[in-house]
């Protein structure tokens, strides 16, 4: 394993720009920080192209796992200075392995047509660990792929990336969707929409049937979900006993989505509530 | 309304203080800040002691309400520098206005007996973003009282009290809760317990009847619920069809208060699943 003293490295650099955006899109590459990260990616089978990771980092019989699984792979493995990690690295308290990996992009045609499945949609949803909250919770929730619309947090930014705990891996993800051509999508493959509001003369989360080619789409946290994707959508609102006004998004989408893998598993075809 | 200026004045170095936990338990008194939970917190009737508001911030009409209520009250306003501001807030992008208060404590004889009253434990959790989006989960799905167990996180510290968007002052929470007082009052009282774990061995948490008097006990991040309170409870696991290993904890409770609310509030007494 080479090693990397400088972080003004061509690799320490490269690792470090992957925290922009606009790099992240033009590479088509991010940054997968962490042990169990780390794990959850080389399980996967995506593209690495890179492990940077420290001394103190491979003390440890996990991250020499890594590093040998790479290395039988072929992928390179630099051992970095602490420095020079702290600059490729994004965390405020690093753990001292990251990849750098190229993103596996999906479009709308790859999600799977038959056995009724099951779709989330991130409508311009701007907070990070949110976005990764939902992923996380989507993929537990046995969902069949997940949509985000032009407009929302780029879902290989670090946090969402951490916030997944490898959920990113996991599930099918079509971003930069726009709401015209998911609305087509939808009308072309017969998917019944649910757009969740604040709004009580909605119709109860519980009362809707999702036992069939369905579509729940969570909006932005401020403004809900946009205009055009409202009008295709039957309205959904989750029910409130207390003096809350609302609920977190990420919250909100893990109390459908179990409404709806409850009722996807647990009843049997005549029954619906 | 008086002016400060200075930073080092007694009554900003007393909001300060209070960011401290050890400040807060022995003075009973905490903060909060921003906009809308000044004004939730004014709904509660919660005590306020004084009030610091910035000029920027008086110029919005709501924050300017928030004054004008206190003053009625003969309850103190200074408007404050924003350097003062400053010190005496705890978030990075202060809004300007910040009601120092007495906190309101409660024991498990405070919490209602009638009624198949349903609880929330939080045993020992550590992470305040959790606790507050718990707390404003439990509100929500209408939880008589909520349990935090000794070593859990304050429920009055500042992330807290802002993450439950006001919950905190809408919910019965009876805090440094012992194992063994809660398992008594939990006995004396005849309370079903539940306890979430990380073991598919455990019942689905779709399977157990929540329309009694009942408490769901979630644990600690990283080690779960103690060994005390798991021994005295139904195990119950959340079931997941990805490839998941586990839910965050403020997302596992979202989906089993909400199961609970469903079973409470849409089965009549004949159904059970």
């Amino acid at each position: 394993m080479e090693r990397i003293e400088s972080s003004s490295n061509a690799k320490i650099k490269w690792a470090a720009a992957l925290h922009q955006r606009k790099e992240r899109d033009s590479r088509g590459e991010f940054v997968a920080e962490g042990v169990r990260l780390a794990e959850t990616a080389l399980d996967s089978g995506w593209p690495v192209l890179f492990c940077l990771a420290t001394d103190t980092a491979l003390a440890n019989v996990r991250a020499q796992k890594i590093a040998a699984s790479l290395e039988d792979k072929k992928c390179p493995v630099y051992i970095v200075s602490e420095n020079a990690y702290k600059k490729a690295a994004a965390t405020e308290s690093p753990q001292g392995v990251l990849l750098v990996m190229q993103s596996v992009r999906f479009s709308l045609s790859d999600f799977p047509t038959e056995g009724n499945p099951f779709f989330v949609v991130l409508d311009r949803l701007q907070d990070p660990g949110n976005v990764g909250t939902i992923l996380r919770t989507a993929d537990a929730a046995g969902c069949a792929g997940v949509v985000a619309t032009e407009g929302t947090v780029d879902i290989f930014s670090d946090k969402v990336v951490r916030s997944s705990m490898g959920s990113i891996f996991h599930l099918p993800i079509a971003a930069h969707v726009s709401a015209s051509d998911l609305s087509a999508y939808f009308q072309a493959q017969e998917i019944s929409c649910m757009a969740t509001v604040l709004d009580e003369t909605a119709q109860s989360h519980f009362a809707v049937d999702y036992r069939k080619k369905a579509a729940v789409i969570f909006g932005n946290e401020g403004n809900g979900v946009s205009p055009e994707l409202l009008a295709l959508s039957e309205h959904i609102y989750i029910p409130m006993a207390g003096r809350t006004e609302s609920l977190n998004v990420a919250t909100s989408a893990a109390i459908i989505l179990y409404e709806a893998f409850r009722q996807r598993h647990t009843m049997d075809s005549s029954q619906h509530r």
